[in-house]
């Protein structure tokens, strides 16, 4: 009986469920479609300390810890600088085809405005929209689905834990860039922030890997970085350049990679972080001063900068931000109730494509209708700062106003909607804006494009916020100190963002840098709080419901608070297939292949003797260092034989991160099916385990803060008695009746 | 052999030696005297979870935990709301004193400027001066000498898990805020924002505990927060708030206690913590807007404020901060070898008094001695901006400036080198005062007052600066863009502060918060980075040179890089003191008084019959839970008998909290002796094990994530083997040559 392995499937769940198309998500029993045909696994964040590891890191002298020390900064500051270049490409690119585009409607627009057939302008506009729209959402739905929308959903799982298939690929990073600045030209809602945020990580895997997969090209540079520990450091360091490059903000960048990602705080790498968030400000700085003929002038931070404002106190604000809450509310349930129609019936790439050309139609339409009815003209400043005036049907040096709204990119609107004298846009304008953006801007988020929610958000917001200035200045006659309506657009612009997205403190960080002003800091914030407590009442954040809807197993920051009468001998999995230490190569093929456990960890264990008593846990085994074994074909037998065989190094596992061929791929035949293979070197000897009786917020808060894949379960001799993996966890959520357990997909 | 305790003590180490006198720190084998006569314990930042905690989180409703997390907000507010007040009462009790101290002065010098006899108003002034110092000193030196100095290190000590004793204190408090007071009048080159962010954490733990033990009131409200986890949470939102109240920074303040103190990022708690730094920015902005007669004014957050700086670029900022870490550096160092010098010989609380009042008298002379001599003339301004002008020797209209400089307050010096027009100081007058101050303020740290660092080292930094601006614009002759010194001074500030203190991101905050304009913060932050990164090179940073002189057991963020070759069984305390399930009274007693081991947690095991077999581990429980048994007495015979005794709670643990009574004090008789005591309850059933062959990178990591006071080393058949405390882990840093342990105190 020495070498049998206890092979039972786990009861009726699949650990990770591996198996192509088995990944069925849950849309609160509602809906029972797959959301996305993939393989969710999760990464790794804790060290495989293995015998080959502790080797390795022994040998290391500590200059070679100083070595590598020092390549994690220069990685990082490689970051920050692409990631930099990046958003200046993007910036560069919107600013020069949207000026085309202008150029090529007013003209058409002034031709037939004295002819009278302005149909076959909005015509020319809406077809131009809905082409360039096209080129984007035709990449995006075709090569490249992971692409679509702003990627801060994706990331923020990446960086919990969870492993999201082609989210951190060189293609994803073209698409993404490519699509961004199509949804922009193209005039949809929607901003080019988000997906910076996105491109930065991907720049960050790319580099800290020293190779790409797919250029087929190894660099053979920070080899020692090819392993999930060190790659998720150095994703949340490009999520944070993308923030960084993105809104100006490097310290609110470092606040969004901590409150997304980092579970446990580490300072050093908390200044790796802040350094390539300084990087990447710097590099899009001085090479958007190049592009702007001014060299050197390093103060317009940032893709968006909402300009400075001057000290004042800003009353009133509470009213907005129940506002905001609300309305941010709404918008996220109409986009929730979007989402489950679009993961019902839109889930073929070409029906996504035709989808987004009728959402560009519809926003061309929609603007073009609102600024034909408009008669909101407002005289052209005396430097004609405006940069796109159309006439239309206003006085010479005069221009509609409407049209300046709906015409600008989504940032330079805020920015005037912030900024402009009071006068500029008149209630009925405004209004109309709003309640028109608000449902643009809802249709648009969840489109087979890349695109961002932030600057719709805050322009809905700045809308609405200035309305109210307007009002409440034309109600109280007093005037002077109500008539700066930029100060609500301001506060209207943070409640509505943080009614729909919900992240406080970074958020807070990232306004107050955007605006330049640190006195702003005390009443955005109160604001964003509000808006969030008032937002939360009623429905999740908007990129919380998107994770949600894509059915991954998320670990939120504590176990639910009810979940203490839970243990977990109860959340685990049981019985485990366990490893021998000694195990014949015959039966790990089999188990690898068994598509209907497909278990990603193993624990090892010492050979019993006895029937019942649960074997003694002695490591933990992957199967991706398995499949690696087996490749290798490291078998006891054949290392007697061939003397002169190299042994397995560390090398050889880094080599096949992170795409581990799949078990079908490996070839072993019936001689080599009754060797042994000795785990003994490889697998980790030292897993963290966890007693029966533990509750589950104590194994939620080991599995947190150190980032684990896998918690062996054991009984009070070290006897394997179950595995605790993500998705154990995950199962439980606080709903409205006290503590829930999600109903897993059957596998 | 049935109940026979395993009570071998541990090798030669004592685990967090609690012997009062014995906690013999190390001065790098150079000084062998006891710096603090403290018993340093470690904090249990892990809950818990026995019995009867479980059985009370399983009780609770899911309305419990919605009132709990509210009152928690609650007392976050609270905090900020008394934290602000406080700042408020010593800004404005330092205004008045010092006003009222100028006024005696000036009239002095005034009478006697004419006269001749300007030896008189030097005495006067030193006596005045050493006068304050002396009540501020005596405060310290004799009632409590916890207050003395910034407190920074004793809060990050504290947020760190080291339970130093007194400093959260109402008694500390109160000596803190009159000794800051004192110092600051008293003229020593010394601020008042360190003291503000120990006053945060005082006034959090005060309020957060629902009753104070000095004043013995118990309000009988916020019990639950009564333990070491929830107690931290506070005090780290205490200590944002007192950097808020001290900076008007409060992202900032979050940053700090991050930086600081949580290891576990807990997005909750962040943002709690944030919610006290705010209302704590805001209540001091309200009161002292009051104050100022300026009511509703919000826009001078802070006790400091640096004004508004014009957005421009600033050049040449590396060679200011390879000064500032130089400088930074050669200041550490003195004031290193100055606080050997003192423990050595200044350790009587009259020695300390008079060392006090003799830096006063001598800062008061050589101020005095500097105005004398300097013939550093300046015109009033036109709206007589300058506070506390003196004439001196100067023409009427005229001021002198090195006065002004000496005799402000620091926070105004520091403003005025940053924003005074170009041309107020001159080169000569602000070398000598940078010279003298730099010195002053390295022999006032560590001084047996309640002072702080910060202010100085932006002073002396500022002064530096702009002298560096002034020389630079006198060789170029270019003009304009040089002739603004107040950037060089702000440049040099952030510098010299970055060299001293060593914090950068969450400096760079509170530098872009106090500024009040974020373009800086790129420059300020690649200063401050710069200045770290060379001052590191020399000797670390002043607060870490100080909580290492006092010998405390800091964990800091990673164990040393090349420590993978030690493992668990190497580190350990081992043989460990067990008890058994069930134990004798007496062992136990006998145990716990033991004052050679004095150990404070215990591993409780399945009684063995065999030998040689370590026993099973089956919970652990700590020193100050069986003295609350043993005060109860809990023992079975007892519980039989007297069938209507009340069965122990939680509350009656916490209610003994955090000063459990000394094991002296509990009499315990001949016959309870031979009773039994069953730990079932009591002790925490699923302690976090490791392997003995775990990394020592390993159990560091888990020590460090999960805030860890004991971590049961274990055989593979969870058999006994060792404990690792904190002790174990903080003996190991890298020195010079590689990883080198530090010499622990034998007991």
């Amino acid at each position: 009986m020495a070498n049998i392995t206890k092979k039972v499937s786990w009861s009726s769940r699949a650990d990770e469920s591996g198996a192509t198309g088995e990944a069925t998500p849950l849309l609160n029993g509602a809906e029972q479609r797959p959301l996305s045909r993939q393989v969710l696994l999760s990464l790794d964040y804790d060290n495989i300390e293995n015998q080959l590891f502790l080797e390795e890191e022994r040998r290391m002298s500590y200059m070679g810890f100083r070595c590598l020390e020092i390549s994690r900064w220069v990685v990082c500051g490689l970051i920050g600088f692409f990631t930099g270049l990046i958003a200046c490409f993007i910036d560069i690119a919107v600013e020069e085809l949207a000026g085309i585009k202008y150029q090529v409607v007013k003209k058409n627009i002034e031709n037939f405005t004295e002819v009278g057939g302005l149909s076959i302008s909005l015509i020319l506009w809406a077809v131009l929209n809905s082409a360039i729209v096209m080129v984007g959402a035709i990449i995006v739905a075709f090569f490249e689905p992971i692409a679509a929308g702003s990627g801060i959903p994706q990331i923020k799982c990446y960086l919990n834990g969870v492993k999201i298939p082609r989210v951190v690929r060189l293609k994803t990073l073209l698409v993404k860039v490519c699509g961004v600045i199509c949804s922009v030209v193209g005039g949809l809602a929607v901003g080019k922030e988000g997906p910076m945020i996105h491109s930065g990580a991907v720049v960050a895997a790319g580099i800290s890997q020293g190779r790409s997969t797919s250029l087929k090209r190894d660099f053979k540079i920070f080899e020692y970085f090819r392993r999930d520990t060190e790659k998720r450091d150095f994703v949340s360091a490009g999520a944070a350049a993308g923030v960084s490059a993105a809104f100006g903000a490097p310290v609110g960048g470092v606040l969004f990679s901590l409150e997304e990602g980092a579970s446990f705080w580490n300072q050093m790498l908390t200044w790796r972080i802040f350094f390539a968030s300084m990087i990447s400000t710097f590099t899009l700085n001085f090479f958007l001063s190049i592009y702007h003929n001014n060299p050197g002038d390093l103060s317009n931070p940032g893709l968006i900068n909402f300009g400075r404002f001057e000290t004042d106190i800003i009353n009133l604000f509470v009213f907005l931000s129940f506002s905001g809450g609300l309305l941010g509310a709404l918008f996220n349930v109409l986009n929730y109730w979007l989402t489950i129609f679009r993961i019902r019936y839109v889930h073929r790439p070409c029906l996504q494509v035709m989808e987004a050309m009728l959402v560009a139609a519809v926003t061309a339409t929609v603007s073009f209708t609102m600024i034909y009815f408009s008669d909101d003209c407002q005289p052209l400043g005396p430097d004609h700062t405006e940069e796109y005036p159309l006439q239309l049907f206003c006085a010479d040096g005069e221009y509609n106003s409407m049209a300046t709204a709906f015409f600008n990119t989504p940032e330079r609107s805020v920015r005037s909607l912030f900024h402009n004298q009071p006068g500029t846009y008149n209630p009925l304008t405004l209004g109309l804006f709003t309640l028109t953006y608000f449902f643009l801007a809802c249709w648009t988020y969840g489109l087979a494009v890349s695109a961002g929610v932030f600057i719709p958000s805050l322009l809905i917001g700045a809308a609405w916020g200035r309305l109210f200035g307007i009002l409440l200045a034309s109600f109280t006659s007093t005037g002077n100190i109500w008539a700066v309506p930029g100060k609500y657009a301001l506060i209207g612009a943070a409640a509505q963002l943080g009614g729909i997205v919900r992240m406080t403190l970074s958020l807070t960080v990232i306004m107050v840098e955007a605006t330049g002003n640190v006195t702003y800091g005390l009443p955005i914030m109160l604001v964003l709080m509000t808006a969030k407590i008032v937002g939360d009442y009623f429905v999740e954040g908007l990129y919380d419901i998107h994770i949600k809807l894509q059915s991954v197993p998320f670990l939120h920051w504590d176990a639910p608070a009810t979940s203490h009468w839970l243990t977990a001998r109860e959340v685990m999995s049981s019985p485990v297939t366990c490893l021998n230490r000694l195990e014949k190569v015959g039966t790990i093929v089999d188990i690898l292949s068994n598509t209907s456990t497909n278990h990603n960890g193993f624990p090892v264990v010492v050979e019993v003797t006895a029937g019942d008593e649960p074997p003694k846990l002695c490591g933990l085994i992957l199967r991706s260092q398995l499949i690696v074994l087996l490749k290798h074909k490291v078998f006891v037998e054949l290392a007697r034989t061939r003397l002169t065989t190299r042994k397995l190094q560390l090398k050889d596992f880094r080599d096949a991160y992170p795409r581990f061929p799949p078990i079908q791929s490996i070839h072993v035949s019936q001689d080599e099916r009754e060797c042994m293979m000795d785990l003994t070197e490889f697998m980790n000897a030292t897993p963290y385990t966890v007693p029966q009786e533990t509750s589950l917020p104590r194994v939620f808060k080991l599995f947190r803060a150190l980032g684990l894949r896998h918690l062996v379960v054991v009984n009070d001799s070290n006897g394997v008695v179950g595995l605790v993996s993500r998705k154990d966890l995950a199962r439980y959520h606080l709903g409205k009746h006290g503590l829930e357990e999600l109903q897993l997909a059957q596998t």
